[in-house]
């Protein structure tokens, strides 16, 4: 019997005790799910940060910690966890997000909010360019931005991406480094956040990248708050340098009220819905990657702990 | 020397001559093209309606007339009108349409409105299904319908595709006929038209086919204005069987000032935009097919002048 905790909060079993039963049987595994195990019986975690803080110390048995969300940034920097760690690559998680970044991207593209909110009852001719002629560019070519990336070149969007070290992704011209930040920064009028959150990319749009980009560039971010440094965006908005921002994440979630994003009119807020993961897939993620650790084959989705994701 | 006679409207001579000679050029045409021919020295005409009436009796040389847009219903029905006649087919014209159709209904799908338009800053955690568990209906499956139907598709909805006769598109559910209709009508939670207009499709949307919509539907139009009956659909507005219509095409444009359709807060209108004729495609479509009447071939996209189109 292999003993497995759930430890991604009490509000998520309802949701996700179903689905998850039902994977590990069908990954052929005599596993016993709870919400409690004793420490030293327990084989695995799966995991989602929540407000009963975990010391993971005394799970020396455990195999590997299995999280439910695709980002890690708040687990890879508990000191007390020493096992091996895995993200979520769920295709639900991807598919969500490639309808959520396509259909915002093209609502821009299109300048559909123009039509959406016109009390004035104006009928302007103004068909859109085609997409073919517009630069759309994907900071971030892991899972979800490699797949939004394409989703966006087979709508013939102009996609331009980038990560830290370079990738290959049909379809997308693709940069990575310093020097290619500032290439596609600079060439993008409209430019997609899907880039882990690290040291290395917290702020990573400041005011200087802003001014980089074409004036009246848009900015579309799903990825993570902490990203944008939101005072320069705020600024580069009241310049007219960004037209406008789709903001999906936040610094603080829920957005406070208050915060100048609500009010601003260049300002979409989107309430952290661009994806989620969904029980059904996100279940069979887990019960794959766990089946592997018992058949003694390396887990999928490891984290690397240096570079945080 | 070849005559073509431009007659599509003097305001349109700036956007479209350069390109038409330079695609004329490339079809190996010694072509003489202009917006005056004598009727009996006119070998084609390139056409599209506009406040001059033509009278093509006395056009008896012409061998092809070569619409420049895709729907022809204001041209079939011209009784002096006995010349060979050609819809455009335009792949810029095919682009534009697909990106407009793929953003409004990912606009739909996802619910972009409520977060676009949120005076009360609410954060309310609402994601979207997964576009695979949503039906969108196409009617109209020629050069446009079935287009946007691939695309749509390839963004992993659930498409179901209506024609008059039977057709096969890859990764669509096709549909045909009365009972085909009353199939699509009736599954699909967001409905695009794009059908020709002709006798037959006048009014398709009626009260009773509105009536078959799963409550809540969304009807999404670039094709023709009369495809709908207009009462029929501001009463399905108002009694919330139909939650939301995107119509880009009126029964008289622009849109006049007052029509109910300005101010229901369920309606978006959009200017005639979901897509055009793009001069450079187009004039390569129109010197392409010429080119193939000189050469002694059939000419494409011949208008069948008992249907219509």
């Amino acid at each position: 019997m292999t003993n497995i905790l759930f430890a991604a909060g009490g509000f998520r079993w309802g949701q996700f005790e179903a689905p998850l039963r039902a994977a590990l049987a069908e990954a052929g595994l005599q596993a016993d799910l709870s919400l409690e195990h004793a420490p030293d019986e327990t084989d695995y975690i799966i995991y989602a940060p929540n407000k009963h803080f975990i010391d993971f110390a005394p799970y020396g048995r455990v195999k590997l910690v299995q999280s439910l969300w695709a980002g890690v940034e708040n687990i890879v920097t508990d000191a007390t966890l020493t096992q091996p760690l895995a993200r979520m690559v769920d295709e639900g998680l991807s598919e969500g997000m490639v309808e959520w970044v396509t259909g915002h991207v093209l609502r821009h593209h299109l300048g559909m909010d123009r039509h959406i909110v016109n009390p004035g009852h104006e009928w302007v001719f103004d068909p859109a360019p085609l997409a073919r002629t517009r630069n759309v560019g994907v900071l971030g070519l892991g899972a979800l931005g490699a797949a939004c990336a394409q989703a966006l070149a087979a709508l013939n969007f102009n996609v331009l991406g980038w990560s830290r070290s370079l990738k290959a992704v049909d379809g997308v011209a693709c940069f990575a480094g310093d020097e290619g930040l500032r290439e596609i920064v600079s060439r993008s009028s409209i430019l997609v956040l899907l880039l882990p959150l690290t040291g290395a990319t917290e702020n990573l749009l400041n005011a200087e990248r802003l001014g980089w980009m074409p004036k009246g560039a848009v900015i579309v971010n799903p990825g993570r708050g902490p990203l944008i440094d939101d005072d320069a965006l705020l600024a580069a908005l009241e310049s007219g340098q960004i037209a406008q921002a789709t903001l999906d994440v936040f610094r603080e979630e829920p957005l406070p009220q208050g915060h100048p994003f609500w009010a601003h009119p260049g300002v979409t807020v989107t309430p952290h819905i661009a994806s989620e993961t969904r029980p059904e897939t996100a279940s069979r993620v887990a019960a794959q990657n766990i089946a592997r650790v018992e058949r003694g084959e390396p887990p999928l989705y490891l984290v690397d702990r240096q570079t945080g994701y």
